[in-house]
């Protein structure tokens, strides 16, 4: 962490403010140029917080060497992790894909469409039972009801499932649950990381639609700060200008979090996209991006989904595709062998 | 709400989207042009989502005519909403500042950052127990105990509190404040918006950094349509390309909101900006783009501050401002007169 | 096009503009809801403008059922625009690469480069004479000397060449240039755009940091509108709050595009990332997702590049790289055959 | 300048680099610590690009401690600039208000406008005769003619103009304008810049939609560079997410520029927002927060302009802004006195 002085600092101030790192327990290591005055503190910064720099009368700024998340950090770890789903691994060279429909709507629409996505050679089933609505007047999801069925379904078809939790109030509902799904709009919502933390059991953390990649692995951190290190992170398109769009698939996420991250990545294309025709496109570029995992909404029959139908497949169109990234993870992972 | 058929739609399947349009209650307006046939739908399509529409086959693209906001939409309730906290109004002419420091750290401290505010005028007093941090490793607040010293501070100044809420299970502990806060971060935690809806007590609902006026408007609805009407906006900056500046602020914000809603809107330039010296000129930016309320970080110690040091006003900073905030609401008030 | 009325407009200026719009030649279509009154025009609206209806006293707002291009538009040809640059084919399953240093430095430089990227594959040359740069102090490119040694390395190896023109005054400079690129911050040169469309050669088209597709699709409309049909879109990442990378590849902007319009779309992956490692991630994807090429930077000394050395490829990494694109594009031709 | 080395990097490569920035005549700062090692620049890093820095194998990133703009920083120049239109100052306490109508269409139009404003008290006249719009169908303005309109109405009222140049090649056109604008979409148009930095005359720079503040003062230097320091910065509304308002006006910008530079900041309150009833608040938000002026569209049948109507006043209108106008730069002059 460099620390720049202002040009008219007051060199009694400046003295009190060496002292104080120092008693923190930093070396300091000081540059006088014809630009700025800089002091340079050599120990671990992450605890340190810029703010309190940046509130002293003789600091103009500070500029971050290192990012301030640590277990989330591929320098710390190396090795990509791998994530084990009741056997079905993730990262590290597994690929996986989640399918099902945006919600649980009721008992034939979950399992058949848990059916047919398995039969396609799906790896997870995913179904919200609590959806995050703009409006107070749109469906609200069918909850415990709702994660009943969706554990009815895993029963018959015996897929992991995943799905996504709206409030630490309801953690007991998600006991046997696989994957508990952090949404994006929850991506920030502290309180709730703290306590997935505590568990042992995989998170699937969306990036937020404003939110950049060093807070998305903060994010990860709470939760692996509380000894859950299980994150699996999930890029699901952000917020941007463009209106053509639903949202702007950042697919440079893929890459630049392979760098900074040891954690597996995957992709929502369904979400990203919002339209239906875009979702084997995005799907493909995801895979040669580097993905470990796609995320994508089956509907049996979108035409009537209570939420998303817009960009839901029908378990055909799913099917043709299951194809498709068959082949071409398979081809990329000769690719790049 | 207007539904763009697409050109090669099928005549029988269109045939059925408007029988059943029909039994949804909606009279139908059919128009044949050579850019596109259209569907208008006469009736209310507040509970009528785009999405299902726009998953249907023969469905291009749909157009909403009227926002889905009922509650919080101007139109339905032309007069200024006026809040009333403890005797202090806001809204409908009433102009309230909300002072204190951004968290709470001893008695010392929120007591005499109070009797500070409260000297120079400010009418509601705020301060953190709750701190929503990027970072695990950040000081996350002093929780029940902060919120014990801040009712102190509000028994020793007769101020009414402001503070911010990160979750349903911590209610019970704010049976005492007068205003509770939604963050940015949880703008969209709408199972916590659901739980506020329930109270009787004055909501200050921050925008989210990357939502739009109108998702503001729908949470300031989940809380409304709970039967709790009485929510206070607050603008904080929003999240853009810019790097200069922490946030930027959206001062348009304040009249287009004003427009769509009869709800209270106030401005929160500390947090804007992130840096003390803006506070002021983007302070006096919102009383005269017509904001009903300012709030305003202050620290008896920005320098020793535990978090938000830099964007804090010392007491005198403050007096001084609030001394030109008082000249200031008066002169736009007879200038408008 | 439709026109929303205000709820309290004046009968008699609504009948006036009535009848204002049926003297343009329009047809009316009118309905009276309960939530608006519309009036739909049935005709070609492509060059009435929203702005002179919004600014109408008894208009509310104006909806766009159709989009402003024309010539640029897919549904107005519906076969993929096909552009032969000395032979070398882009658009309609047609996969090109332009390869080549961000600036023409010395005739060693670009010559050792061109002989280079043409035996490891690369279609086209690229070459910066004019360089828009941020800073006035910066290399700012070589200019009519940049153009001469970009065509002898045409002569040399045979290639097409690529290369970006930044005003119109220096169009007779481009007379034996094979395809003029216009940068992204020309985008919307409109006066430059307009002299473009006088030209009977390719124009490479990039898309501007902030512009959505529709912009870019009519700065295109502006050549075609000319007489000139011959426009190549790029796609080379759009601004957002995101810093980890320097831009945002929108790769969703390929099948966009591809709906939208039946010129062909290449994608720009220096230029996106930034970085050298994104450029074959992104690569890849963007194949994956469709485009019809790629403009890929290679220095053959990128550690004394005069600009973007960051982002450019050595030629061995280039050759590396073209053998993956070889087979990629191999791969997904049998894939969606 | 920091200059931060891979943790891996070679030291005879990291030994090679510092030979080599000693030649260009930096002394060097070299710093160990347990998180990196850096190497501080001590010099003038203006002219040093961090681009070829980032290229080179053993760097991993660069961070700057000074801005890399001189002649526009008021680090280099700390009282105020001030320029002079006719007698006319800008700038160091001196505001001025720019009106008139989007684009000039008839003499009766834009005289008639010109003498409303004046009477109301503007004291330059603004009008467009080239017009920068996005479709090549719409209205794009008179060009020669209109500006010898324009001349006309300066010779009947005194007022000195205002009006934009979109192509280096209108340069002789320009001789008797006043002002000299260079619109959004051109901020970046560098060999525009250049050319204008050879005149002695006021240049009215834009904002670009999506350029960043450094950004705006670095196209400030290339006018400046060239020996033409009038430079006057117009911040106009920024792309966002936002869909309400056309443009996002970044009121932050005034004291953020007003800190940077010494130049002049103005607002144009008309295309921030692009709707009518938003003029006034922004125009009252402009004056708090510090602008020193304004420039505000004004037609005198705003349903009959052939541009930008929505957001034009109408002569009444702008007369009774004038008067708020008048009254609340005196306050604020004042307050702050």
């Amino acid at each position: 962490m460099i620390i720049i002085l202002k040009r008219n600092a007051s060199p009694s101030k400046v003295e009190e403010l060496k002292k104080n790192l120092v008693n923190r327990g930093f070396k300091l290591h000081l540059s006088e140029g014809t630009e700025a005055s800089l002091i340079g503190l050599i120990g671990d910064t992450s605890s340190m917080h810029e703010d309190w720099l940046r509130a002293l009368d003789v600091v103009e700024d500070v500029r971050r060497i290192r990012e301030p998340y640590k277990k989330a950090n591929r320098s710390m770890h190396p090795e990509d992790t791998v994530i084990d789903v009741c056997g079905r691994k993730i990262g590290g060279g597994n690929f996986q894909v989640i399918a099902g429909p945006c919600s649980i709507e009721t008992e034939e629409q979950i399992t058949e469409v848990a059916e047919d996505v398995k039969a396609s050679g799906a790896h997870l089933l995913r179904g919200g039972a609590f959806k995050p609505r703009t409006s107070p007047y749109a469906f609200q999801g069918l909850h415990e009801q709702g994660l009943d069925l969706l554990l009815k379904a895993k029963k018959a078809t015996g897929l992991p499932v995943v799905t996504e939790i709206m409030s630490t109030e309801h953690l007991p509902l998600f006991e046997d649950v696989d994957v508990i799904q952090v949404g994006a709009r929850n991506m920030q919502n502290f309180e709730l990381l703290k306590e997935l933390g505590r568990l042992d059991k995989p998170i699937l953390l969306k990036r937020g639609l404003a939110n950049t990649l060093d807070e998305l692995l903060m994010s990860a951190e709470y939760i692996m700060a509380g000894g859950n290190e299980k994150v699996i992170l999930c890029e699901r398109g952000i917020r941007t200008f463009e209106t053509s769009t639903r949202n702007t698939l950042d697919i440079s996420a893929v890459p630049m979090l392979k760098q900074k991250t040891h954690l597996p990545v995957i992709i929502d294309p369904s979400h990203a996209a919002g339209i239906r025709f875009m979702v084997e496109p995005l799907s493909m570029a995801a895979i040669a991006a580097g993905a470990d995992g796609l995320m994508i909404e089956v509907h049996n029959n979108p035409e009537k989904a209570l939420c998303d139908g817009a960009q839901s497949l029908t378990p055909q169109m799913f099917d043709t595709l299951m194809k498709k990234i068959n082949k071409t993870t398979e081809f990329f992972r000769e690719l790049n062998a």
